[in-house]
Protein backbone atom coordinates (compact mmCIF):
# COMPACT_ATOMS: atom_id res chain seq x y z
CA UNK A 1 0.00 0.00 0.00
CA UNK A 2 1.47 3.23 -0.97
CA UNK A 3 0.57 6.04 1.29
CA UNK A 4 -0.92 9.54 0.64
CA UNK A 5 2.38 10.75 1.32
CA UNK A 6 4.15 8.82 -1.12
CA UNK A 7 1.63 9.59 -4.00
CA UNK A 8 2.11 13.61 -3.32
CA UNK A 9 5.76 13.59 -3.19
CA UNK A 10 5.96 11.42 -6.30
CA UNK A 11 3.34 12.76 -8.11
CA UNK A 12 4.77 16.25 -7.21
CA UNK A 13 8.13 15.32 -8.76
CA UNK A 14 6.23 15.78 -12.72
CA UNK A 15 7.04 19.27 -11.98
CA UNK A 16 10.39 20.94 -12.95
CA UNK A 17 10.27 22.84 -9.18
CA UNK A 18 10.13 19.92 -6.99
CA UNK A 19 12.24 17.89 -9.12
CA UNK A 20 15.30 20.73 -8.45
CA UNK A 21 13.58 20.93 -4.58
CA UNK A 22 13.86 16.86 -3.76
CA UNK A 23 16.64 16.42 -6.60
CA UNK A 24 15.27 13.31 -7.87
CA UNK A 25 12.73 12.29 -10.91
CA UNK A 26 10.54 9.43 -11.89
CA UNK A 27 10.73 6.96 -14.62
CA UNK A 28 8.66 4.59 -15.62
CA UNK A 29 8.45 1.19 -17.87
CA UNK A 30 10.61 -2.00 -16.83
CA UNK A 31 12.95 -1.32 -19.87
CA UNK A 32 13.90 1.88 -18.88
CA UNK A 33 14.47 1.57 -15.24
CA UNK A 34 16.14 -1.47 -15.72
CA UNK A 35 18.79 0.80 -17.40
CA UNK A 36 19.08 3.37 -15.11
CA UNK A 37 19.63 0.61 -12.53
CA UNK A 38 22.51 -0.84 -14.83
CA UNK A 39 24.33 2.59 -15.18
CA UNK A 40 25.48 4.70 -12.53
CA UNK A 41 21.94 6.64 -11.56
CA UNK A 42 21.38 6.05 -8.04
CA UNK A 43 18.29 5.23 -7.12
CA UNK A 44 15.86 6.78 -4.29
CA UNK A 45 12.86 3.95 -4.59
CA UNK A 46 11.78 1.45 -7.19
CA UNK A 47 7.59 0.49 -7.22
CA UNK A 48 6.92 -2.69 -9.16
CA UNK A 49 4.18 -5.01 -9.24
CA UNK A 50 6.18 -8.10 -9.24
CA UNK A 51 8.94 -9.20 -7.25
CA UNK A 52 10.29 -10.63 -10.47
CA UNK A 53 10.96 -7.66 -12.61
CA UNK A 54 13.38 -5.82 -10.79
CA UNK A 55 16.27 -7.30 -8.96
CA UNK A 56 15.93 -6.67 -5.19
CA UNK A 57 19.84 -6.66 -4.12
CA UNK A 58 20.30 -4.03 -6.93
CA UNK A 59 17.42 -1.14 -4.85
CA UNK A 60 14.82 -0.97 -2.79
CA UNK A 61 11.94 -1.94 -4.19
CA UNK A 62 8.42 -1.69 -2.75
CA UNK A 63 5.70 -4.21 -4.25
CA UNK A 64 2.51 -2.43 -5.33
CA UNK A 65 -0.72 -3.67 -6.82
CA UNK A 66 -1.84 -2.07 -9.84
CA UNK A 67 -4.00 0.02 -8.44
CA UNK A 68 -1.13 1.75 -6.24
CA UNK A 69 0.65 1.74 -8.92
CA UNK A 70 -1.90 3.79 -11.44
CA UNK A 71 -2.20 6.14 -8.14
CA UNK A 72 1.51 7.29 -8.51
CA UNK A 73 1.82 6.61 -12.35
CA UNK A 74 2.10 10.00 -15.11
CA UNK A 75 0.81 7.29 -17.81
CA UNK A 76 -2.46 6.17 -18.96
CA UNK A 77 -1.61 2.50 -18.74
CA UNK A 78 1.33 2.44 -16.19
CA UNK A 79 3.65 -0.13 -17.30
CA UNK A 80 4.53 -2.14 -14.12
CA UNK A 81 7.38 -0.54 -12.76
CA UNK A 82 7.88 2.88 -11.47
CA UNK A 83 11.64 4.23 -10.16
CA UNK A 84 12.71 7.38 -8.37
CA UNK A 85 15.91 8.10 -9.07
CA UNK A 86 18.35 10.79 -7.66
CA UNK A 87 20.27 13.18 -9.85
CA UNK A 88 22.76 12.11 -11.35
CA UNK A 89 26.37 14.19 -10.80
CA UNK A 90 27.21 16.21 -13.52
CA UNK A 91 30.23 15.85 -15.29
CA UNK A 92 32.44 19.23 -15.81
CA UNK A 93 32.05 19.80 -19.73
CA UNK A 94 35.50 18.76 -21.61
CA UNK A 95 36.59 20.52 -24.68
CA UNK A 96 36.99 16.90 -26.75
CA UNK A 97 34.95 15.65 -29.32
CA UNK A 98 31.67 17.24 -30.95
CA UNK A 99 29.37 19.24 -28.29
CA UNK A 100 25.80 19.49 -29.14
CA UNK A 101 24.46 22.69 -27.59
CA UNK A 102 20.62 23.60 -27.22
CA UNK A 103 19.84 27.34 -27.72
CA UNK A 104 16.18 26.99 -26.03
CA UNK A 105 14.78 23.92 -27.35
CA UNK A 106 11.17 23.64 -25.95
CA UNK A 107 9.38 20.51 -26.80
CA UNK A 108 10.04 17.55 -24.94
CA UNK A 109 9.83 15.05 -27.76
CA UNK A 110 12.19 16.75 -29.32
CA UNK A 111 14.41 16.86 -26.64
CA UNK A 112 14.00 13.25 -25.86
CA UNK A 113 14.75 12.48 -29.34
CA UNK A 114 17.87 14.41 -29.71
CA UNK A 115 19.55 12.79 -26.23
CA UNK A 116 18.88 9.22 -27.97
CA UNK A 117 20.69 10.98 -31.24
CA UNK A 118 23.53 11.90 -29.39
CA UNK A 119 23.64 8.18 -27.56
CA UNK A 120 23.62 7.11 -31.73
CA UNK A 121 26.30 8.95 -32.86
CA UNK A 122 28.81 9.14 -29.84
CA UNK A 123 28.05 12.56 -28.81
CA UNK A 124 28.84 12.39 -25.14
CA UNK A 125 28.51 15.86 -24.27
CA UNK A 126 25.12 18.09 -24.48
CA UNK A 127 24.93 21.35 -23.46
CA UNK A 128 21.53 23.37 -22.29
CA UNK A 129 20.74 26.63 -22.54
CA UNK A 130 18.77 27.57 -19.43
CA UNK A 131 15.72 27.95 -21.02
CA UNK A 132 16.20 24.41 -22.97
CA UNK A 133 13.14 22.26 -21.77
CA UNK A 134 14.76 20.19 -18.22
CA UNK A 135 16.02 16.39 -19.40
CA UNK A 136 13.87 14.78 -16.35
CA UNK A 137 10.65 16.17 -17.71
CA UNK A 138 8.46 12.85 -17.95
CA UNK A 139 7.84 13.04 -21.49
CA UNK A 140 11.27 13.91 -22.62
CA UNK A 141 12.57 10.08 -20.31
CA UNK A 142 9.81 8.59 -22.06
CA UNK A 143 11.57 9.72 -25.26
CA UNK A 144 15.01 9.14 -24.60
CA UNK A 145 15.00 5.41 -23.79
CA UNK A 146 17.45 5.27 -21.46
CA UNK A 147 20.25 6.73 -23.39
CA UNK A 148 20.00 9.91 -20.77
CA UNK A 149 22.56 7.32 -18.98
CA UNK A 150 24.77 7.96 -21.44
CA UNK A 151 25.26 11.26 -21.89
CA UNK A 152 26.16 14.34 -19.92
CA UNK A 153 23.78 17.24 -19.92
CA UNK A 154 24.94 20.34 -18.54
CA UNK A 155 22.27 23.43 -18.05
CA UNK A 156 24.22 26.58 -18.13
CA UNK A 157 24.71 30.06 -19.71
CA UNK A 158 25.01 28.82 -23.04
CA UNK A 159 26.64 32.46 -24.21
CA UNK A 160 29.09 32.40 -21.75
CA UNK A 161 29.88 29.08 -22.32
CA UNK A 162 30.36 29.10 -26.15
CA UNK A 163 31.99 32.49 -25.43
CA UNK A 164 34.51 30.54 -23.45
CA UNK A 165 35.26 27.71 -25.39
CA UNK A 166 38.29 27.57 -27.94
CA UNK A 167 36.38 24.98 -30.17
CA UNK A 168 34.51 25.92 -33.60
CA UNK A 169 30.99 26.71 -33.52
CA UNK A 170 28.74 25.25 -36.43
CA UNK A 171 25.52 26.90 -35.56
CA UNK A 172 22.36 25.35 -38.62
CA UNK A 173 21.07 28.56 -40.40
CA UNK A 174 18.96 28.28 -43.40
CA UNK A 175 21.09 30.37 -45.31
CA UNK A 176 24.27 28.47 -44.38
CA UNK A 177 26.97 26.80 -46.48
CA UNK A 178 25.35 23.23 -47.75
CA UNK A 179 26.40 20.82 -44.94
CA UNK A 180 26.87 18.39 -47.62
CA UNK A 181 30.42 20.20 -49.01
CA UNK A 182 31.61 21.52 -45.31
CA UNK A 183 34.42 19.88 -44.38
CA UNK A 184 33.70 19.26 -40.76
CA UNK A 185 36.61 18.92 -38.07
CA UNK A 186 37.31 16.12 -35.21
CA UNK A 187 35.82 18.23 -32.56
CA UNK A 188 33.54 22.07 -32.14
CA UNK A 189 30.29 22.82 -30.90
CA UNK A 190 27.20 22.45 -32.89
CA UNK A 191 24.40 24.61 -31.74
CA UNK A 192 20.80 23.70 -32.21
CA UNK A 193 18.35 26.30 -32.28
CA UNK A 194 14.22 27.01 -30.86
CA UNK A 195 11.37 25.91 -32.42
CA UNK A 196 10.56 28.97 -34.22
CA UNK A 197 12.49 30.79 -33.84
CA UNK A 198 15.86 29.25 -34.69
CA UNK A 199 19.72 30.67 -32.58
CA UNK A 200 19.29 33.16 -30.57
CA UNK A 201 20.63 36.58 -32.05
CA UNK A 202 23.36 36.94 -29.19
CA UNK A 203 24.44 33.44 -30.12
CA UNK A 204 24.07 33.50 -33.44
CA UNK A 205 26.64 36.37 -33.55
CA UNK A 206 29.48 33.74 -31.94
CA UNK A 207 28.96 30.85 -34.87
CA UNK A 208 31.97 30.90 -36.78
CA UNK A 209 30.31 28.41 -39.46
CA UNK A 210 26.91 28.54 -40.86
CA UNK A 211 25.41 25.69 -41.69
CA UNK A 212 22.36 24.25 -43.63
CA UNK A 213 20.97 20.55 -44.67
CA UNK A 214 19.75 21.80 -48.63
CA UNK A 215 16.25 21.65 -49.46
CA UNK A 216 15.32 19.40 -52.76
CA UNK A 217 11.80 19.42 -52.56
CA UNK A 218 11.20 23.84 -54.25
CA UNK A 219 10.86 26.16 -51.60
CA UNK A 220 7.45 25.63 -49.99
CA UNK A 221 8.89 23.62 -47.05
CA UNK A 222 8.99 26.26 -44.08
CA UNK A 223 12.04 24.60 -42.20
CA UNK A 224 12.85 20.98 -40.67
CA UNK A 225 11.99 19.79 -37.54
CA UNK A 226 14.83 20.21 -34.98
CA UNK A 227 14.91 16.80 -34.22
CA UNK A 228 15.34 15.60 -37.79
CA UNK A 229 17.41 18.34 -38.40
CA UNK A 230 19.82 17.40 -35.51
CA UNK A 231 20.25 13.84 -37.07
CA UNK A 232 21.24 14.68 -40.14
CA UNK A 233 23.69 17.03 -38.91
CA UNK A 234 25.05 14.43 -36.55
CA UNK A 235 25.36 11.84 -39.33
CA UNK A 236 27.30 14.33 -41.04
CA UNK A 237 29.51 15.44 -38.52
CA UNK A 238 30.47 11.63 -38.12
CA UNK A 239 30.44 10.93 -41.93
CA UNK A 240 33.17 13.31 -42.51
CA UNK A 241 35.41 12.04 -39.90
CA UNK A 242 35.24 8.21 -42.57
CA UNK B 1 -23.82 29.57 -34.58
CA UNK B 2 -22.80 25.83 -35.51
CA UNK B 3 -25.51 23.53 -34.99
CA UNK B 4 -24.91 20.25 -33.65
CA UNK B 5 -25.47 17.91 -36.56
CA UNK B 6 -22.51 20.31 -38.20
CA UNK B 7 -20.82 19.84 -35.03
CA UNK B 8 -21.28 15.93 -34.99
CA UNK B 9 -20.27 15.95 -38.59
CA UNK B 10 -17.16 17.63 -38.30
CA UNK B 11 -16.41 15.89 -35.03
CA UNK B 12 -17.12 12.25 -36.33
CA UNK B 13 -14.35 13.10 -38.88
CA UNK B 14 -11.75 12.97 -36.39
CA UNK B 15 -12.18 9.58 -37.03
CA UNK B 16 -10.61 7.25 -39.74
CA UNK B 17 -14.24 5.28 -40.63
CA UNK B 18 -15.88 8.34 -41.36
CA UNK B 19 -13.28 10.32 -43.14
CA UNK B 20 -13.50 7.88 -45.09
CA UNK B 21 -17.41 7.43 -45.93
CA UNK B 22 -17.58 11.29 -46.37
CA UNK B 23 -14.04 11.55 -48.09
CA UNK B 24 -13.17 14.20 -46.26
CA UNK B 25 -10.74 15.63 -43.36
CA UNK B 26 -10.04 18.89 -40.75
CA UNK B 27 -7.26 20.84 -40.57
CA UNK B 28 -6.80 23.14 -37.97
CA UNK B 29 -4.72 26.36 -38.32
CA UNK B 30 -4.44 29.52 -40.26
CA UNK B 31 -1.36 28.67 -41.76
CA UNK B 32 -2.30 25.30 -42.74
CA UNK B 33 -5.81 25.87 -43.51
CA UNK B 34 -3.90 28.66 -46.18
CA UNK B 35 -1.73 26.30 -47.42
CA UNK B 36 -4.30 23.95 -48.62
CA UNK B 37 -6.52 26.55 -50.04
CA UNK B 38 -3.77 27.68 -51.84
CA UNK B 39 -3.19 24.39 -53.30
CA UNK B 40 -5.01 21.75 -55.26
CA UNK B 41 -6.94 20.29 -52.31
CA UNK B 42 -10.66 21.01 -52.63
CA UNK B 43 -12.09 22.96 -49.69
CA UNK B 44 -15.52 22.09 -48.52
CA UNK B 45 -16.12 24.82 -45.61
CA UNK B 46 -14.23 26.67 -43.45
CA UNK B 47 -14.76 28.24 -40.35
CA UNK B 48 -13.04 31.63 -39.14
CA UNK B 49 -13.58 33.74 -36.33
CA UNK B 50 -12.51 36.60 -38.28
CA UNK B 51 -13.43 37.95 -41.71
CA UNK B 52 -9.47 38.91 -42.39
CA UNK B 53 -8.13 35.30 -41.85
CA UNK B 54 -9.30 33.90 -45.21
CA UNK B 55 -9.94 35.04 -48.62
CA UNK B 56 -13.90 34.25 -48.98
CA UNK B 57 -13.92 34.04 -53.23
CA UNK B 58 -11.57 30.99 -52.75
CA UNK B 59 -13.89 28.98 -50.38
CA UNK B 60 -17.57 28.92 -48.72
CA UNK B 61 -15.89 30.41 -45.42
CA UNK B 62 -18.23 30.72 -41.81
CA UNK B 63 -18.12 33.29 -39.28
CA UNK B 64 -18.15 31.38 -35.64
CA UNK B 65 -17.20 32.81 -32.26
CA UNK B 66 -14.52 31.27 -30.29
CA UNK B 67 -16.86 29.20 -28.65
CA UNK B 68 -18.34 27.37 -31.44
CA UNK B 69 -14.47 27.11 -32.59
CA UNK B 70 -14.06 25.10 -29.49
CA UNK B 71 -16.76 23.10 -30.27
CA UNK B 72 -16.11 21.80 -33.67
CA UNK B 73 -11.64 21.45 -32.63
CA UNK B 74 -9.87 19.00 -31.69
CA UNK B 75 -7.38 21.12 -29.70
CA UNK B 76 -7.38 22.38 -26.52
CA UNK B 77 -5.98 25.91 -27.93
CA UNK B 78 -8.11 25.88 -31.44
CA UNK B 79 -6.16 28.62 -33.90
CA UNK B 80 -8.26 30.58 -35.87
CA UNK B 81 -9.71 28.35 -38.57
CA UNK B 82 -10.72 24.97 -38.76
CA UNK B 83 -11.45 23.75 -42.57
CA UNK B 84 -13.27 21.02 -43.87
CA UNK B 85 -11.47 19.22 -46.99
CA UNK B 86 -12.35 16.78 -49.72
CA UNK B 87 -9.68 13.88 -50.13
CA UNK B 88 -7.34 14.57 -53.16
CA UNK B 89 -7.03 12.44 -55.70
CA UNK B 90 -4.53 9.98 -56.19
CA UNK B 91 -2.04 9.88 -58.81
CA UNK B 92 -0.92 6.23 -59.66
CA UNK B 93 2.24 5.62 -58.49
CA UNK B 94 5.08 6.78 -61.48
CA UNK B 95 8.22 4.52 -61.25
CA UNK B 96 10.66 7.52 -61.30
CA UNK B 97 12.61 9.07 -58.99
CA UNK B 98 13.13 7.97 -55.49
CA UNK B 99 9.33 6.40 -53.44
CA UNK B 100 9.40 6.26 -50.24
CA UNK B 101 7.32 2.73 -48.84
CA UNK B 102 6.24 2.77 -45.34
CA UNK B 103 5.85 -0.57 -44.12
CA UNK B 104 3.32 -0.96 -41.04
CA UNK B 105 4.47 3.08 -39.61
CA UNK B 106 1.91 3.23 -36.81
CA UNK B 107 2.64 6.67 -34.91
CA UNK B 108 0.85 9.94 -36.31
CA UNK B 109 3.80 11.90 -35.67
CA UNK B 110 6.29 9.94 -37.02
CA UNK B 111 4.14 10.00 -39.99
CA UNK B 112 3.68 13.62 -40.25
CA UNK B 113 7.23 13.98 -39.68
CA UNK B 114 8.24 11.55 -42.27
CA UNK B 115 5.85 13.64 -45.27
CA UNK B 116 7.58 16.89 -43.92
CA UNK B 117 10.56 15.19 -44.86
CA UNK B 118 9.57 13.76 -48.29
CA UNK B 119 8.68 17.51 -49.39
CA UNK B 120 12.14 18.38 -47.73
CA UNK B 121 14.21 16.45 -50.01
CA UNK B 122 11.71 16.56 -53.03
CA UNK B 123 10.59 12.72 -52.70
CA UNK B 124 6.63 12.85 -54.17
CA UNK B 125 5.62 9.76 -54.05
CA UNK B 126 5.22 7.88 -50.45
CA UNK B 127 3.61 3.98 -51.02
CA UNK B 128 2.21 3.19 -47.86
CA UNK B 129 0.60 -0.45 -46.42
CA UNK B 130 -2.77 -0.98 -46.00
CA UNK B 131 -1.92 -0.53 -41.53
CA UNK B 132 0.01 2.30 -41.96
CA UNK B 133 -1.42 5.41 -39.88
CA UNK B 134 -4.05 7.07 -41.81
CA UNK B 135 -2.69 10.28 -43.61
CA UNK B 136 -5.45 12.30 -42.66
CA UNK B 137 -5.55 11.29 -38.97
CA UNK B 138 -5.68 14.91 -36.88
CA UNK B 139 -2.16 14.58 -35.35
CA UNK B 140 -0.18 13.48 -38.66
CA UNK B 141 -2.04 16.75 -40.44
CA UNK B 142 -0.55 18.58 -37.50
CA UNK B 143 2.77 17.26 -37.69
CA UNK B 144 2.84 17.88 -41.45
CA UNK B 145 2.95 21.27 -41.58
CA UNK B 146 1.04 21.50 -45.10
CA UNK B 147 3.68 19.44 -46.51
CA UNK B 148 0.98 16.95 -47.53
CA UNK B 149 -0.09 19.22 -50.12
CA UNK B 150 3.26 18.28 -52.02
CA UNK B 151 3.08 14.70 -51.42
CA UNK B 152 1.44 11.85 -53.26
CA UNK B 153 0.18 9.36 -50.47
CA UNK B 154 -0.64 6.24 -51.57
CA UNK B 155 -2.38 3.80 -49.32
CA UNK B 156 -1.92 0.05 -50.62
CA UNK B 157 -1.12 -3.76 -50.79
CA UNK B 158 2.71 -2.80 -50.39
CA UNK B 159 4.03 -6.61 -51.09
CA UNK B 160 2.30 -6.71 -54.23
CA UNK B 161 3.19 -3.17 -55.38
CA UNK B 162 7.10 -3.87 -54.69
CA UNK B 163 6.72 -6.90 -56.17
CA UNK B 164 5.83 -5.63 -59.31
CA UNK B 165 8.00 -3.03 -59.79
CA UNK B 166 11.23 -3.26 -61.15
CA UNK B 167 12.48 -0.27 -59.12
CA UNK B 168 15.76 -1.20 -56.46
CA UNK B 169 14.67 -1.93 -53.49
CA UNK B 170 16.40 -0.50 -50.52
CA UNK B 171 15.71 -1.31 -46.90
CA UNK B 172 16.92 -0.37 -43.48
CA UNK B 173 18.07 -3.20 -41.00
CA UNK B 174 20.30 -2.75 -37.92
CA UNK B 175 22.87 -5.05 -39.83
CA UNK B 176 22.62 -3.56 -43.76
CA UNK B 177 25.22 -2.01 -45.26
CA UNK B 178 26.96 1.51 -44.23
CA UNK B 179 24.77 3.50 -45.87
CA UNK B 180 27.58 6.00 -45.97
CA UNK B 181 29.59 4.02 -48.29
CA UNK B 182 26.79 2.78 -50.18
CA UNK B 183 26.25 4.08 -53.69
CA UNK B 184 22.78 5.19 -54.22
CA UNK B 185 21.34 5.29 -57.92
CA UNK B 186 19.10 8.14 -59.23
CA UNK B 187 15.63 5.94 -58.49
CA UNK B 188 14.63 2.99 -56.50
CA UNK B 189 12.25 2.23 -53.55
CA UNK B 190 13.50 2.91 -49.78
CA UNK B 191 11.45 1.32 -47.01
CA UNK B 192 11.20 1.94 -43.48
CA UNK B 193 9.16 -0.27 -40.92
CA UNK B 194 7.39 -0.64 -37.94
CA UNK B 195 8.15 1.27 -34.95
CA UNK B 196 9.01 -1.97 -32.87
CA UNK B 197 9.32 -4.63 -35.17
CA UNK B 198 10.53 -3.17 -38.48
CA UNK B 199 10.39 -4.37 -41.53
CA UNK B 200 8.08 -7.62 -41.58
CA UNK B 201 9.26 -11.04 -43.11
CA UNK B 202 7.54 -10.97 -46.65
CA UNK B 203 8.79 -7.66 -47.36
CA UNK B 204 12.32 -8.09 -46.38
CA UNK B 205 12.58 -10.92 -48.90
CA UNK B 206 12.09 -8.17 -51.69
CA UNK B 207 15.14 -5.84 -50.48
CA UNK B 208 17.67 -5.60 -52.69
CA UNK B 209 20.03 -3.75 -50.79
CA UNK B 210 20.19 -3.85 -47.06
CA UNK B 211 21.71 -0.89 -45.59
CA UNK B 212 22.27 0.43 -42.19
CA UNK B 213 23.49 4.22 -39.84
CA UNK B 214 26.74 3.09 -38.38
CA UNK B 215 26.16 3.68 -34.22
CA UNK B 216 29.01 5.30 -33.16
CA UNK B 217 27.66 5.18 -29.42
CA UNK B 218 28.70 2.01 -28.24
CA UNK B 219 26.70 -1.19 -28.64
CA UNK B 220 23.92 -0.09 -26.26
CA UNK B 221 21.56 2.06 -28.18
CA UNK B 222 18.91 0.33 -29.26
CA UNK B 223 17.78 1.60 -32.48
CA UNK B 224 16.72 5.19 -34.18
CA UNK B 225 13.21 6.50 -34.32
CA UNK B 226 12.04 5.40 -37.69
CA UNK B 227 11.64 9.50 -38.17
CA UNK B 228 14.83 10.40 -37.58
CA UNK B 229 16.36 7.39 -39.18
CA UNK B 230 14.12 8.57 -42.82
CA UNK B 231 15.65 11.86 -42.14
CA UNK B 232 19.02 10.38 -42.23
CA UNK B 233 18.49 8.34 -45.24
CA UNK B 234 17.03 10.97 -47.78
CA UNK B 235 19.52 12.77 -47.08
CA UNK B 236 22.19 10.23 -47.97
CA UNK B 237 20.04 9.49 -51.04
CA UNK B 238 20.65 13.53 -52.28
CA UNK B 239 23.88 13.55 -50.98
CA UNK B 240 24.95 10.86 -53.25
CA UNK B 241 23.27 12.33 -56.44
CA UNK B 242 25.92 15.22 -56.13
Amino acid sequence: MVGKSQIKFIKSLQQKKYRIQHGMFVVEGIKTVRELLDSNFEAHKVYAINNNLVSAEQVNVELVSEADLKRISNLKNPNKVLGVFKFPLVKPIEEQGWILALDDVRDPGNMGTIIRLCDWFGVRQLVCSENTVDCFNPKVLQATMGSITRVNIVYTDLLQFIKSSELSVYGTFMNGENVHVTKMPEKGILVMGNEANGISKEIADLVNHKITIPQFGGQKTESLNVATATAIFLNEIRRSEK
